[in-house]
């Protein structure tokens, strides 16, 4: 693995590192994490890098590895730059020919995903998005109840991400996770929606298995001289005839990261919080909800396979960041092999560029709804 | 007190009583509890009430009792029909000099309510509705809270009132509770929104203090050949730039009777959930998240009126009930007393009608908005 | 009912009004609320009495009451007087043909509490022992899933009544209910253990229908100048095989009225907390822990019969309170009727004297433990 | 790091390596994980290495890494065999020069321990015993707490650690990791507390500072045919005069592990429950309590020290477990740098050889105490 971005005290390289690293699997070799190739190459030493896999520049880097010999260069770039560097460096990547993952959101506007799925399919290449909330096992979990049809047909779907973190102006504060979120520039067309409401909408979309038909927002910007959206509100209408409500905000003081689903259908419901993610409540018409737990036997195939240590033992976001490249690494160790894994294999179940499309047909959907005073529109994806 | 509805078997008039009797200060003298007279006796005699004092018909227990020497007629009247007859039975209560206590909403239709407004500010009488959840300790702690600025400037409310009792076509299988509120002809323009929609409302704006400025609703009726609204999606704007998210439904399949609210302010936060009423969490920007607890001695006075019991003791949906009656009957012997309670006396903190004409309001500008697909709709009360 | 103790301000006789006044089939008709005269008509007048149903001296009471004709005499006294009255007012009570509901602990001590249960075996009437929380529905189904043998064979019980209410030598500012409790004269041989240790005795023998067969009690007074016990750890072994853990404490800072209850058989586990009490939790082997709420459909007969409100409408301390004044004055109204409930019945389902009895000696065999450094003791019921 | 034991398939041995290498800073560079050399050399394969880095023999181990040159061998060993192997491996490896990191409980029986402790201080080695649960944030969060004098003097100490999955005989159907704890020779003179209940009584005397002076123990072995304990409840009297209650269990039927921790002081109390780890709550006297949350700025340095996501962001158990390896790796890294930390140094905040002898001496009073009928009895430590 390279990275790309991510240098000393950034919050989301550090994640990457050890949820890449936790299995045990997959080796950082390189990395342009900064700009400044004396910075990159102190923080690549913080990670026993050698000075010469540590590059000041992403082309450079691509290039140089991708001359590498084969089993002497990386075998995928990740990518955890800010989301206006997104684009430029996976095309790069691809086109180069490395596997990527990349943080989400998958790209700075809409153009540029859709020509990034283009640009994988033309390469035939393996993209993942590290939408990490649904690597939970009872996000799995979830995922195959509703796709079992025990829940019945989905009525109803609530999904919200409430942060209080920006509750003031923390941007103008020096604080640098604020700083490029608020700035237009480097975030892109939405602030708080790029940030966490498009995790909201990719986990409702992957639990219930509906697309968003259209959508009604109001968005907000509360505190004073933010020029992005801290908090938004929507209404939902699913394929299928399902409806719901996503709300996000990053003014919510006093919230930590309370991203939490309830689905409900014909027969029961269900719910489920990632600040107490080893929980997945199941709800019924006429009998006593169920309280499923991580690492039980009477789980799944693809929560078990998500999770390492037995019932009782909490295992947390890292543990499903990981999971997110224990998929994916094993789609590429596949690959490595001359194989494919089957649709239902585990290998392939991690957020892809077709994730990262709606995603950026979300955001771009509910800044088109919200300039429109909340009119009904439908994602472009 | 003499009832009108609330026979044998059915609930609400049953939680009436049980409400009123409570502290020991309110006797049932009298009801018209059934259109069938034999009924209404029998009805009558369960709670040991002399067959003269049990009426077929409410106009003439009115009338009759408007007839007794003061001192033995009741002093005020309760009902608890379905909806349709709220309005002129108050009338004729009001109008033969009778306070009155009625179940929510108010009335049938918006016209109905501004004209008991104006029957009531001409009669001078005392009118409570039966708005029960904010009789609740901890909601009362909540308004105060948000009242005295701790929170600082409101930006973002969440009220949610989801129940799953309707998720079959339950008003087909002789359901008396599901009958009534499934016939538009019984229960007004809405189902959903009017039974439990209305009380998300009335709580929101009474713990906020703040009144909801426009609304974009959007209802649903999943059960095949349902009439009225089983669910809704609703954004808020509030007076005052504050912004929001009501939904209540009636198919949430599992959910039992969840009212909940969360409050945001610039300073803190604020959770409420009526199914553990006893704990109100206060979130802060950079401290711990408190637990207030029912009966503690930090509570403010509107909280610590309302309780009955040290904290540790469960009180519950009868003794928040309670305390609507409680207040109620307070200002009613204030009244015979020939004083009027100062305005932050507990004595005065009960539901009037100006609540009854929100609370329509609320519910017309919600059906308008969801027929007009979502249009920002101003509650015209 | 009649009422003995329980005067303006007493917390308990409030409860017992309440509770009792509930369901409307209970009124008070006199009392003997206090030992002076001029103050018992004060309180009696609180609640409607004529001055000639308030007495100065319980004796008289009783008496003037048996004098009074049938129809017009109380049907039951209720003795809500310190822990030294219980004694000679019940068997004055029942030696004059009154049935009795007494608050717990039955008598001051085990000597007084078998001589009380051959005067009720002699009498023939009736007593209630208000262990009240047993009236919890929640509580019952407890009960009865236990006797169903759907958990298998007892393992394990752990019951704790944790309060934290006398950390500081409250019994010295004057607080009343403080003063007694820690006064041995009035209190008996234990404080914690008498005043809520017992409950949890209770709670545990009556879900899972076994008998404490020995103990081992370590008690503590940990405020300084305290004469009675304010905590205490106690070793249990069952009947059965069944061991467990009960401790109680008064000292356990910002704890409220914590009482909860866990059982483990060879199949499954259940637990029960006081201060959320319409929930239960089942826990199994191999399948979701289930989660019970009061008022749904599939509870057992003995769960609903204590129910008064739909699932999701929380009831509380005083309803669980009511439902053993309601089961005791059925079994009343039957013996009225001459008749005698059968045994299932549920006016049959209230605590009685043989609970006091073995509560008593479950006080004196804690006490006696203690003395001797923890020696097993075995309760003398 | 070398391993010893731990090969495919074995829980804790996989455990150790994700949590030695969660932050990158430690590497597997050789191992003796099964006493069958194709079996170690395969499993050591799994994680990529040498076939001259697999052992299959422990001492062999220890002795040809000795005689590699310093910077080619291993830094420390790490000990994850059944607990009768603790001893010998240890003691070799110190007495070879390698500082060592070990499951727990530290040895066999108390003799060894205190054997061991004696090898350590005499060769001057650094030796960590995987008391895991101490490594949670708020664990930390909570000694420092308890060390400001914040609750006041300590009273009461609540402790459990229940579970469920030996509540069958899982012993005899070839489940590995309950065939060596349910056996003595590979065990030690106890079952449920060498395994938990250890761990219990190291989590509270972390956490308050309080050493335990003496106990009274009842062990049970339910299921038949058990050799072993497989629950136990104990009374605890503590130096300075807290009490409390310790029980601990593996046939509580349907509990998870679910250890729990409750410290009550003359002004507060806390609680803190494993199985939702990134909470600890405090309790006041006369406030409301407060939920502190891991990650948030309010805490202490111990915690912040062992946290490395932002709040709302769960860490889990491997988290917590690799805080013991981050701490032990700082004390060797400053070794190797010829430094010692100060002593409150996070690095030197992990569970030493001390603790093991407490352990050790822990499960042998418990096991005296209970085959005396539960007599007092002074751990010997």
């Amino acid at each position: 693995m390279g990275m790309i971005g991510g240098g000393r005290g950034a919050f989301i390289g550090a994640v990457h590192r050890m949820a890449a690293g936790l299995d045990g699997r997959i080796e950082l070799v390189c990395g342009a994490f900064s700009s400044d190739p004396v910075r990159s190459r102190e923080s690549g030493a913080d990670w026993f890098l050698p000075p010469g896999h540590c590059y000041g520049d992403w082309r450079e880097m691509i290039e140089k590895e991708a001359a590498r010999p084969a089993g002497e260069r990386m075998d995928f770039v990740t990518i955890v730059t800010p989301n206006h560097l997104h684009f430029p460096v996976a095309k790069h990547a691809l086109e180069h020919g490395f596997h990527v993952v990349c943080d989400k959101p998958a790209t700075f506007d809409l153009a540029e995903a859709k020509e990034l799925q283009r640009i994988v399919a033309r390469t035939g290449l393996l993209y993942a998005l590290t939408h990490n909330y649904t690597g939970y096992p009872l996000v799995k979990e979830a995922r195959a109840l509703v796709a079992s049809g025990k829940l019945g047909r989905i009525r109803k779907v609530v999904v919200e991400y409430p942060q209080g973190w920006l509750s003031t102006r923390l941007e103008e504060t020096g604080q640098k996770q604020a700083a490029w979120r608020a700035d237009p520039a480097k975030s892109g067309a939405a602030g708080c929606f790029g940030d966490v409401g498009t995790h909201a909408e990719n986990l409702a979309e992957y639990v219930t298995g509906l697309r968003i038909r259209e959508l009604a927002a109001d968005l907000s910007s509360f505190v004073p001289g933010r020029r992005l959206d801290d908090d938004g509100n929507v209404l939902l209408r699913f394929e299928g005839g399902a409806k719901g409500v996503l709300h996000a905000s990053q003014i919510s003081a006093g919230e930590e990261n309370n991203l939490n689903l309830r689905v409900y259908g014909e027969l029961g419901g269900l719910e489920w919080r990632q600040q107490e993610p080893n929980t997945l409540v199941m709800k019924w018409l006429d009998r006593p909800a169920e309280v499923l737990r991580a690492g039980q036997g009477y789980l799944g195939g693809s929560a078990t396979a998500a999770t390492r240590l037995p019932a009782g033992h909490p295992e947390g976001f890292l543990e499903a960041f990981a999971n997110v490249y224990r998929n994916f690494a094993a789609h590429v160790g596949a690959r490595l092999e001359g194989r494919e894994p089957a649709p239902g294999d585990p290998a392939m179940d991690y957020p892809k560029i077709a994730d990262g499309v709606r995603g950026m047909a979300f955001i771009e959907a509910v800044v088109a709804s919200s300039r429109a005073n909340a009119a009904w529109t439908v994602p472009d994806a």
